[in-house]
C-alpha cells in the first residue's frame, strides 16, 4: 500500500471515530520513527485505545510478528488497549484484538471471514 | 516561533517523555486540523497525559482561550490529563496544568517565576 493510500485510510477512521464520539489524535512518522508506535489514538473518557491501522488489498490481511510486537509493547507501556483496525475493500473496517489474529510462519493473518466473526465494535 | 522550530521542540520533549519512562506519540497536523486536538500523547502505564507545547523566545509565554479551551476539551473527551509544556531558553521544560496560569485579556499567560513555583514533575 502507498504512503498516501495509507494516510488516506488512516484519516478515514479518524473522522469515522469522532463521529463515533472519540477523540482521536493521528500519529505523526508512525512505521518511520525508531521508537515503537502505533497509528491512532483515541479516547471517549472511558475506553482508551491504541490503534493500528491495516488496509491492503481486498483478501487476506498479513502483519508481521515484528509489527504486532511492537504495537502491543507501545500499547502496554502507554497504558491503552491495543486495537487492530483492518479495512476490508467494500466491506468497511473491522476492529480486532492482536489475541484474534491467526499465527502464520512470519507473523498473523486475518481473513474476511474470520474478521467478521471476532471482530468487536467500538461502542 | 517558525514550524519547523516547534516540530523540533515537540520531538526534543517526545525523547526526553522517553527515557522518562513515557511511551509518547507526536500528533500529526496538530494546530491544522479543524478537530480539537493537541501536540504530544504520553503514558506510562498509570499517569495519561494530553500534552501541548509552547517554546517561543525566553521571556512570559503567552497562549490563547481558544487554544487552552480546545485543548482541555480534546484531555477530557479523550480521558486525558491535560498538561502544558513551556520550553524556556537555558532553563528547560515545565510542565503545568492549564489552572496554573494566569488569565489575561486574551487568554492566559505564564512567566518563568512562575511556571517555577507552580510546574509540575512528570515522575
Amino acid at each position: 500500500m502507498s504512503k498516501k493510500r495509507g494516510i488516506a485510510a488512516e484519516r478515514e477512521l479518524l473522522h469515522m471515530l469522532w463521529q463515533k464520539g472519540f477523540a482521536v489524535a493521528r500519529v505523526a512518522g508512525s512505521g518511520s520513527v525508531p521508537e515503537p508506535s502505533c497509528d491512532l489514538l483515541a479516547g471517549n473518557g472511558q475506553a482508551k485505545y491504541a490503534i493500528e491501522c491495516k488496509m491492503s488489498g481486498n483478501g487476506r490481511k498479513y502483519i508481521t510478528k515484528e509489527q504486532v510486537e511492537s504495537f502491543i509493547e507501545f500499547s502496554d507501556k502507554f497504558g491503552l488497549k491495543p486495537l487492530l483496525a483492518f479495512k476490508f475493500l467494500r466491506k468497511g473496517w473491522f476492529f480486532l484484538s492482536p489475541e484474534s489474529l491467526n499465527k502464520t510462519p512470519k507473523g498473523y493473518s486475518i481473513s474476511l471471514d474470520t474478521a467478521k466473526e471476532r471482530g468487536v465494535k467500538l461502542i
